[in-house]
Formats: C-alpha cells, structure tokens, sequence
C-alpha cells in the first residue's frame, strides 16, 4: 500500500494468490516467497475452504489454515490469510473474493478459469513461478500419504506436525479405501 | 499450544473469539488485549462475513479484516484471523466455525446463542469482559456515522484510515436514507 | 390405502398434517387422535427441521421426532413421522414435501399459506380441530419454560421426559437472556 | 447500442430497471415509458423472482413476467424483461445481474442499497420518476385487494385480466387471513 | 391464449421449450421456427442459467438471452424468454420452471430427465424435431471455437456478432487450455 | 434407550445406519434384522433424501420411506425412519444427522467416508454385515429393472407393489435412455 497524492491508498503492490493447499507444499512456499520479493503484501486465500474428507480435499480449512501459518512464522513476510468457501457461480467468483479479502491489485495463478475471471474483471493476472511441479504438488503428497511412501520431506516441517497432530494420514488412508 | 506427554499438541490456552466488527472499535480492541493475556493464541472470528451494504452490517469482510489486521499490527499479540459465512442452521454451527479455524480450547462470548452452543459442544465457554459498552459499541458507532457526529474517538486510528479510504461514511448515509 | 380396480393404490383416506413442534403438546395429540379417526394413515411432518436453538424454535428435528414417537408409542394409530426441511421458496413448497413422504390425498391446516399452497396444488384441505388453541400452544409451553412456571401439564408425559434429558428448559432460559 | 468505431458496441444508451412489481401498476408503466425515451433498449428486471405466495410478494415471476409481457405488448418499448432470483450477498449482487442481462451502461432506481451498489461498481445511476407513488404503489393495489377495496383503475387493463386469471385476489385474502 | 366459455384462459396452444443454448444455433432456430408454427406463444427457457465460465458452459445467461432475442428481432414468433436456474432437485423442478413463467400447456423436449419430469406432472410432452444434430449441436460449435475451425456459418449472423462482441473465442479457448 | 443411576437416558444401544435405498432390497432387510438384535432402537437414515429422478438414484425420499416403512410392518424391530438431506460439507455432516434424528450411540457403516466422519466425532462405528452384496445391491437392482431382466425377487414383496405402484419401472428405462 502507498499512500496517493489524493489521500487514497493504492494497492497495485498488494497481491493475491489462490489454492486449496490439500497440503501446503515446499512448492507452494517457494511460490510464496518468490512473489513476496516483488509485493508490499501478499494475501493467501484457502480456496474450496467448505471441503474436507474426500481423497481430493482431505483436510478441512482450519487445518489448511494451522499449516500454513505455522509455515510462514518464521518468513518476514506481510501477509494476509483468508478462507474462501465455494460459490459455484463463476460470473460472481471474482466479486465474492473481493469481498472476503483486504484490497490487492494483481493475481497471481496458473489456473485458466482463475485467470481468465479476474482478467475479464480487469485485474493484472500474472503467472505463478512453478517448482519442480512433478514432486511439490498436492496430488503427488496425497498419493505417497495414501500409499505409505515418505511424503514429509515434500512439505515444510510444520506441515508434518499439523498433519501427524490431527492423525492425517490415517484419514487419508481410511478415505481411499475401496469399498 | 503446549506439547502433551503423548506427542500431541494440547489447545487448552488458545482461545476463540466471535464478532461482527461493524466496525472493530476500541471495545473490541480492549476485550482482545485483556483475554489475549491468558492465552497463548487467539482466534478472532469475523462473523456474517457474507453480509455487507445494510445498515446494520455495512463493512464487507474484506473491510473488517483490514481494519482488524491494520490494528493488531503494532499489538505482540499472536491471533489468528478468519471471515466465517453463516449457515443459518445453528445445529451445525459449532462444527462449521471448528472446521474453519486453528484448534481451540475456550471460547469467549457474551452472545447466549453462541455460548450454548458451544457450551452444548463440550467447550469452556468464558465471558467477555466489556469496557464502557453503551459508548464502545458497534451500533453507536454506526449512529454517529449517519448523523455525522464525530465517531473517530470510538475507533483505533487505523480503522478510521480504512472507513475512510473505502467512503464507508458516504456508504453508510446512503444505506440509511428513508425510500 | 385402498386398491383400486385398476390395481393402483388410493390414498384418498390418508392424510398430512405439518407443525413445528415446538414442542409436541396435549392440543397437537388431541388433534393427532381427532383426525386418524377419519383416516387409513396420518403423516406427521415436522416442519422447519432445520431450524433449532431460538427462543421460538428451541428444539432440533431429532429432539420433535422423538418426543412424538414416545409419545404416539402406545396409541394404536398408523402414523409415518418425517422431519422437513424448508426451502424458502413457496411456490416449489408442495412439491418438495410431497417428495419428502409417502403419497396421501388430503391435508389438515389451519395454516392460511399451507392451507393456499396445497389448495392451488389440487388437494383437499381440512381444518384441524383446536383444543383449548390458548393454553395449548407452543407460545405458551415456551413462555412457561423461560419464566419457571409449570408447564409440564400442557404436554404428554414422554415429552417432559424427553425435555428433562436435554436439559431443554436450560436451554431455552439460555436463549432467552438478555445480551 | 451504438458501433464504435473499434467495432465494439456501445451500451452507454441500455438502460437497467429493477422492481418487485407485485403487481405491475400504472405507476411502474409511466416510469418505463419516460425513461424508454432516453434509451435504445430498456431492460427490466423480475427481482426477487424466487418469492411468492407471501402477502408482501402474492405473485410468482412467471405471473409478473406475464403481467408486464402483456401490458407493453402494444407499446413501441425495445425492451428485455428477466426474472432475477435473490441471491442474499449484497456484495456479488451487481455480478449476479450482470450475469443475467444483455449489456447496459445506465440503472434507475430510487432504492437506496440499489443506488449504492451499482455507483460503487462503477454505473451511472439515475433517479426513476415517480408518478403519484401514494396511489400508485404496491403496498396500495395490495390493500386494496386484501379489504374488498377498487384496486383495477390502479394497474393496466392487461394486470387485471392476469389477476383475475389466476385467482389472484382470493388467493393475496387467503394468505392475508388472521390465525 | 385462448378464452374459454368460463372467462379463463386456456393455455393448451402455449408451449415450452428448455435449453442451455451454448451457443444458441441454427439448430436451436429450426426448432423454434418449426413449433412456434404450431403454438400461440412460446416460451424460450435458458437453462442452467446461473452457469457460465466453463469449457462445456461458456456463456452467461445475460450473453444467451442477447444471442436469442437478437436472432428473433425479424422473425414474427411471439415468444417468452426466460432465463432458469438449476435448483438440483429434480422433484421441484417443475413446479421451479411453472412459477418461473407464464402459463404454458405443452413442453417440447429431447431430453430424458425433462420429459420425464414434465410427463409425471401431467404435461403434455412432445419431441423437438432434430436438424442435422451431428453439425447444429453445441458441442460441435464449441469444439470448433477451441480448436480455430470455421464455426460461424453454425450459429446465426446475430449470435456471430454477440461472441465477437464478448471476445468469446478467446475466452472459450483459455477456459480449454491444460493446466 | 436404559436409565442411568443419575436419571438420564443412555443410548449406548441405539444404533443408526445410513443407506439411499434405492430401492430398499433383501440385502437392507437382512442388515436390518441382524443388527437390531444387538439394539434396543435402529435410526434408519434416508441418505441423498433430496435427490430422485436419476438413473442412480431414480426414487424420491417419500418412496423410500414407504418401501421401508411397508417392508419393516411385520417385523418387531422397533425402528425410527429419517429422510436426510445432503448438505455437501462433511466437516459438519454428522451435526447434522445428529441434530435430525433421536439419539444414538453407535453407528453401523461400510462407507469410508461415513465411517471415518462418525469415528472423529467419537461414535463407534462398526461395519453392517454383508449378504450376497454382487446380487443384493442398488445397482444391480436398477441394472435388471433398466435392461428388462426379473428383479422382484431381489426385494422385499412391499417394494415390488411400490415400484409398480409408481411406474417405477418405466420411470428408470425412461431415465437410462440414451440422447
């Protein structure tokens, strides 16, 4: 935020980044730092924040919540954390995320649909960085969790206290049973 | 959170709080830094964080998680916090706030819908203790803005900057005009 | 149920009757033994389901369904009990309660908006008888409950139990409290 | 709409209209001939399209879709006419009609929550005229009906033949009934 | 709309037809322009109205209801249009669509799910007759917009001139981008 | 239910189970008998009570009811029948069964997703015996009534008369069509 000449704060330097961290990953930490450099401050929205307890979305957004905080304890960086439930309705995505977040000015995704909303609203989409994609991503963790591979060293150190806390990967486990 | 003999975390000290923060005012900026010093975290809660644009709930929950974050900045306070959409099922309340947050023990409320409910929920529920609450309250704050009295004093000065970077007076005046 | 000649089954002599329960009480049983005379069987449906913890609705769905099974336990009457959701939207009312139960042809209402939903639908509309409408009346059970007078005698005995159990008059003290 | 000289059209000349129209008055029809001549094309919006059947909103939107469809069926109006159903989030509400209409430039409404959302999303927002509102309003040709009282001269010929149609006064003194 | 000897009207010759019309096509204009032959009005419903955004659901209901009612600005068909949203229950779908629009006695549809539903309700249900289905389906259009094949010469010249306006080919072909 | 020494009920040995039942088959009749003699009550819940009309789940919640509740009239389990509707949010799934049904101490599932809701909520939850599940099974049942093949002998008689009693049969094959 600067402080404009007519007294109103600008927030071209305030950024947003969107995802549903089913778990936050070393690469979603890389992201984050990556884009902090260039941004006053950087807001973290936990995307589909009403799902939890499928293989997909195993963790519920309080605990995405406790994972990613802990994570950034230690990081100097200014950021906001904020839940976002599902609306279903895409022409209304962008503006129901407007609302639930402190002012920005520019996106950060790689998704097409998240792209192009908030590029149809007409806010600065810029792509996020990728980090070894193929082993830092949500699918990747879940499956070795579900299959009992070591998954920790994927994730920030936190991020395995959280999920041991709440006894993650059995639920996971338990999730993708056959039945 | 304290580490339990059995390797689990322990939440009895992090505490939760609810409010509606329309606007957050120096009454809630009193109750956070009196219950802050029991606890190890705190958890404020924005509630009806999907309404906004009414007389009585003018602020989106973006606004109020400005205005609280912007507060709290200068304050050595470890909190956490989370907008939260009501359901309006209130037998499935307290398990949509848990599911939302970071672990808590406690909750603080002077509400007697949300302390029997959680207190239903096998939660301690304390209460909050209220500082000068006819002059500290959300609604007198409200009042002074669409009579034009003067309503700054009310509010921690960062509250003041986000209302009015937002227009919230000229918002407010226009919600309340008779049709 | 009587089968027609062409082998289908009529429902002309069973009948539905919707109530909030709020609670079950003496006037609603004597309106409950009134009608099945009249009919093959009775649907009793337990409207606002959702809906619990107010001081006009202080009881869940589960808490009606099994203060009117205890208490219809020993009457020799074919009732089916089925709790329903609202929907807010009274022009797709009927519908969703006709899915909601097995089939019947007529509907006991004293209710103007239930009685003109199920009118315009093509189904017959009765009255239901009222018992003593002043005393037994949820209102009053309620208003007694909050201010510590006796109101035990206004409804069945299973209900007393029931209330007992839940620590409902608590609950409903709770609610009531002045903030 | 215009072509502009980049190919694109231009909207500036569409204009937006929101009303319950419970029922469609005089006054309503005044209102859309004085700004149809302001206008290439008017559109009109059904609101809270999903009510019925309450003594405040008697008539579906497919009743009030006939009731204006019929009405300016002899008049030279360009216009679209779309039933919008409530959303209850104020702050994706001007998204929502977006959504739901062909493009405009321009709302009237004399309603201030309307007024405000639509000038903070950036339209150009214009008063409605009235026309006799004490006479020509909803909440009258309702009274009107409910007491016995001359409600016809209040609403276009088209209105009442609809009204009359669909049991339309029987049906708002039904719903209006004392329990 | 006919009168009857009792003074109501009767709506057997009005009829309706449901689609998603993504984008609307010359198939979905045979269709009309051939039943409309047989019908006093019909009454166009939008489906799914409060989609868009997506590979197989590109269009908002407000950019349908444009490409509809620009493509029948010349032709002399006296229609309705209506855009619905889903409510996911199929049990209250009907009475959803009847209170929607205005009245209506016949419903044209290929469509299993809708025939069915309507046919259960007492509708009368006929087919829509199919023209050249393999290259007038929406399916096909959208395939060719993805891909950059010639598509123009499938949809009327209005609705050409809608997508053009919208950047619709653009926005079409981020949506089917791969992640 | 049995009364404790402190006067209130216990319910370790009322048992729920949840199931769409459709249709109800031998398979749900045999469950039902072998885990009610472990019970004082059986809580059957009517899952996915809002859905009806699809080829997986063709009947509606008032069908299923009458299926159960005319299958289960001559047997001496005494049982509790609750439709429940889906809310789409497991993280307070099992408030809300909870909140619609009477009370229970033990949940009887095979599904994963059930079984792992209840156990962290603190139920315990066992698995419901299987009967020959390759024949005895929803889908194999809507598989025979699709393709024409005998399927009455995988029901109980009751079911057999509502199905036909609705055109249950015709209903599916219609549904199953293909486009």
């Amino acid at each position: 935020m600067v402080m404009l000449s007519n007294g109103k704060a600008s927030h071209q330097n305030d950024g947003l980044i969107i995802g549903r961290f089913q778990p936050f990953h070393r690469g979603h930490l890389e992201v984050i730092r990556s884009i902090a450099s260039e941004l006053d401050h950087i807001i973290i929205c936990i995307g589909s924040a009403q799902q939890s307890h499928t293989v997909n979305n195993p963790f519920t957004a309080g605990e995405r919540y406790q994972m990613i905080s802990e994570t950034l304890r230690d990081e100097s960086i200014p950021y906001y954390l904020v839940p976002i439930e599902d609306l279903n309705r895409y022409n209304v995505w962008v503006a129901h995320v407007v609302s639930m977040v402190p002012p920005f000015g520019r996106v950060y995704s790689n998704n097409p649909l998240t792209r192009r909303l908030f590029s149809e609203a007409g806010y600065e989409v810029r792509s996020a960085p990728l980090f070894n994609r193929y082993m830092y991503s949500g699918t990747e963790v879940r499956r070795r969790m579900v299959s009992g591979d070591e998954w920790e060293s994927l994730v920030p150190e936190p991020v395995v206290r959280v999920v041991k806390d709440i006894d993650g990967e059995d639920r996971l486990r338990d999730l993708a049973e056959e039945v």
